[in-house]
């Protein structure tokens, strides 16, 4: 399946294929594809984080387990990939916000917190005796500029959107989003468009396999919704027949 | 076995093999697989663990091998894997527990608790150097937040159970757990459940190879059963025929 | 495509080949030529840089993604290569000129910055346990000597220039170049020419997928056009036919 | 002997092979397998060690090698395996003992000592540039708790046995003590025991191939015969024929 | 080309072939046999360097790009091989340059500032982590020891010449200086033998692809000609018909 | 000569093979085994060393060479295998010897002398980055406890002996002990034996091609004998025919 | 020319090979070999080197070069080998002397000049990391002993001889020297001596391709003959017919 030719350059970390690929850098990228996806929306009103939380059995409780994490009080993260490497990237955004409305005494601005947590991830691409994270983040806000959702990856390159998907079927959801998007929505067609964007490529339980946080351009404040607000939402919308 | 292709990703340490998998992980996964099993089961009333503890000779001195260990006054934790490195993991969280009762006083949270061994788990797969831990762990107690049970893995992610197992067996054993579990429980019944769920899989004598340790909700102590109340546990049980 | 015998000298960083080459850092040499190409242009009356940004999918927020970085009031640059890599570098730029500034109080010499920054690229060549960066730059600006016009490659080398490309297709944009080049040209003439350089390898659309600053000898302000300033500059080129 | 595909899982220090499997662990497990054996027994009224100490040559002068360590005054430790890394253990004990001894002004309980040296063990099978101990120690003595018996293996895990052994023939041995064993000897009774151990699989010299030492419950002092003592025991064994 | 069993040799860096070589500075050699020529003549009135700038693309700004570079203001080096490696020896040179003068108060004498480059050299050729330089240098001025030469090499050997040539056709250039060298030469004769030296391998156009520097035994100062002078210089060569 | 399979074992440094070897170690073995023969006897007057010193060219100068080195008062060694890893080896025994007498103010033990030595030798056995010294010594003196003889290996294991021999040829001198030791000899007599032993494998001239060196039990004083005893020994030994 | 199953051995630097070498001691060995011959003799009166500077090219400035480095007022030294590298033992050698002086006031005696710098050498054959020194020494001077002469190899040994050669040809150097020593020689004859034996395998010219250093036993002072004294002395050869 892979051809003794290439085989070698994917063992010594972070180096140079001849074709100018870092592989270790392009296989994290095949964990991020494994991972549950996640969906961001932004528009006029504001911006929408839906995640996918999968039932690993039937005795695990959902209740222990996050797909989108409140980092600051405006501002939230969902990964796709590694649990644990998120979990470190996670915290480390958390510290980053933090330290910052200690010494500035303000909300930290969402692109420069995404850009301190690319940029630890940048050094992991770089240095030999480690391995990039495994994990690709959607980061999504509201701070003096607006709504904001940026897409980041394993290679530490972050990109704003309008409205994008990381992790399984990313694809499909993608294509959804492209068809239907609208900037001018208000925050439950937003919520919605997200909502169904997600639906398009996995079945949603009224018992409540999602996550959904979102936050207003008025209010500048991210919020997750309960199970109770997630399963009315899910009741809402078009059966599948 | 193993294809001459897919040898060369597993020598070096923590890197990703072309589909985003860190084989290392996956081994030490293997190591875990290959170790004695144990149960948890969390319910209204509280939470259980109960842990095979395999005569590993005639002349083995069982009060010398703990298969769960208390951990702090409201939380225990069993391990399947590797003994060695358990008994390390176990320190490290006892050090965790035991620096957060001095400087807030107050019990640790047990997912907080969790985080951290799962924190360092995590580093053990990231840098070069080392390998991972090759170890999983049940943490079980009760905090403000009522009963807990989580399961750790080698990768360093943690995830909430109403009742699990693992190591060897564990299949069989959860199967038996999504059949006959049930949240409204007592204590006792919930005791009884986690011996017999483990039952299911080994065989438990009276003389003793199992270890039971439960906390309930008004209590919130961790109590590890004497060999005489496991004796006379196991007596109750049904025999097989 | 590569043959064995060859294989190995790229697997271990940064050492030479029996012909005198460092193999990774041509490797990287290939990871710029896949980027997206910028065109830089420096005549009489200033110097210009005008970058591709494609539109990576239809929801890409374009104003969230820079390829053209002001580095400090006089001088900018702009990337082709690695996106992650190049960032870290243009912090680099931007503490070393602003240090420069606050220690001699005066804007940094443009060929100093450009060293700087090679330096630091060199020292990514030479020492194990690490990768060449993957990138190379246009720096343009306009100090005390004039306008100047800087190309960077991974290997650390810059080379002072009235006209190149880097990135994708940078030899049919040189060869345009060649053919159209003169030093005695207006601002706006500079910039019209490096539009259509790049137009010659490159379809640019009125919607905005080019990034255009520019300095000039009088005024020493690098300035980059609003998306406005730029649909105006590409609604007045001729279209093809 | 060794199939190529796992040839490859040795040379890295300290990996998980897909067994889940450290081999180098395995491998340090050899080295003690080849060592001379020792002997462990613990009853009612103490505990005892007898090793094998062969003759290397017929100029070699025995008072010169001890296989068992007088750690401090109520603990004593045999090893199998390589003999300098035995040395670098024990050492280690006897610091660790010291230290014990000078803090708290009380001897160290053995389950303590026994776990401080593993935990130094397991060090070894984790982190790179080391290879693990190629020894086991039997580690015996008296405390508060009575007295105790430990086997530790080169992965740094420990046991309690109520009689085990370590070294070539160990099988045999233990097979001897699991047929012969009885928990109420006294402490004449139980060296006997030991010696006849170690001869099921060794044949014992009047003129001193082995060493004894014991500890009684009432004195917790541990003692090693003399070589007059030494013969007088052999002398009453039954002679084979 | 390169036999297998060689191959193994070059990998692991700066270590000894079977015949008493370091193949990593033998290939470093051959980046510097690949780099643009530079001849040094020595005589009884002064030094001069002789470089090929050679013109890379039609709108390369030459003056942006040095071949000689002064050291002090009695010594000046050119190197043939990695650009960026030489910027790197160049900057360390004018450091000890420049110490010298502030702790001595005097200018460095020559052959001691080539000897510092050349330790510096020697370390990359011997600790592994890194690779040796790949470039020449000829170093030359003149102290209070007269006129001086040395041309260094990257093992980190240094020699001084009468004459000499480094870079691309040095073979060359070298027999036709050994043809018509002469020690009794006034300045003008010496740098115009060094240009017709370097004519003999390389085609010299009066548009300035060559840089010219020399010192007077008198002066003891480096002078760099202008484009100017250079032109001139030319313009007076005999026409190779 | 060495199957395909077993290539791999030896060339990281210090790890176990799969049947617990050390093979880096079994090497230094080898280089041990090359050395010239030194011959250790004890007795119960005291203890002698005896070293062949090869005639490596006519015109070497012998007095420059020691194969036997004092080093304290009370206690010499003599090395076979890599001298200049036994000159470390020695010098560092040494300072180990005279910090004792300084601390202490008397002499050192010499089993205490020789275990440092062997600490470190076990050492270079077992972290990675450095290779086993590739010497054995004999280490023989008097102290409080009589007469002593060491023998050391590049394992860092140590044994007594009371007469004994290493380096080439070893197997054919200690046989010739082995046949002719008695205990109850004078000082002579013990010398005597030590020659002849080492005669037995090595032609011994006139002309001084060996060192020795002795003390007894009651002055505790190492002397070496001069070449002119030396000679007068030589000359009352028994002629070969 | 290698068989294959010897290519591993030299890889990893500075590891033993299966009979007990160090093949990168053995290689570096090569690169001496491969160096212009020193000769070495010492006898009643005094010591001399003479060593070869072959003529590089015909425009090499031969003043520029040393074969025999002055390390202190009564010590010289000549090496053979990478030239680099024993520039930077030499500097060595001269710190050590010249501390020696500042701290007892004497000058040091020259076998322990000898012995720091190849307990130098020595360590770069046991650490991993770094190549040993490709270069040996002659070291020759008077001191309170007396005239000195010592030769050092790659390993670090050293050792004393009356007369001795290395580099190339020096087997057939130490066959004249053989053949003609005498030790009870004038200083002049010394020197005779030692230019007849390097002339036994290179050819001498009166222009001066040899160094000669002397120092007798009454003045204590190493002294460099000048190049019209070496003409001198050349001239009263013997021509070869």
């Amino acid at each position: 399946m892979f051809p003794p030719a290439m085989a070698g350059y994917d063992r010594a970390i972070t180096i140079f294929s001849p074709e100018g690929k870092i592989y270790q850098v392009e296989y994290a990228g095949e964990a991020v594809k494994r991972g549950w996806p996640t969906v961001g929306v932004k528009c006029r009103s504001g911006v929408v984080l839906v995640a996918e939380k999968r039932k690993i059995s039937a005795l695990f409780d959902p209740s222990s387990l996050e797909k989108i994490y409140l980092v600051d009080e405006h501002v939230a993260a969902s990964p796709s990939g590694l649990l644990a490497d998120a979990r470190i990237l996670i915290d480390y955004a958390r510290d980053v916000a933090l330290s910052h409305r200690f010494i500035y005494d303000e909300p930290i601005d969402i692109e420069l917190l995404t850009k301190a947590v690319c940029n630890l991830k940048q050094q992991y691409t770089q240095f030999g005796g480690t391995r990039p994270f495994g994990v690709a983040l959607l980061v999504a806000g509201v701070d003096r500029h607006g709504a904001r959702l940026f897409q980041t990856d394993p290679s530490g390159v972050y990109i704003g959107y309008f409205a994008t998907a990381i992790g399984a079927d990313s694809g499909t959801i993608s294509e959804f989003l492209e068809k239907n998007y609208k900037f001018d929505l208000g925050m439950g067609e937003c919520v919605e468009l997200a909502v169904k964007a997600l639906a398009s490529a996995v079945e949603i339980t009224e018992s409540g396999n999602i996550e959904v946080a979102y936050a207003t351009v008025e209010e500048k404040k991210m919020k997750k919704m309960t199970q109770e607000e997630v399963a009315a939402l899910v009741a809402k919308l078009p059966k599948k027949s």
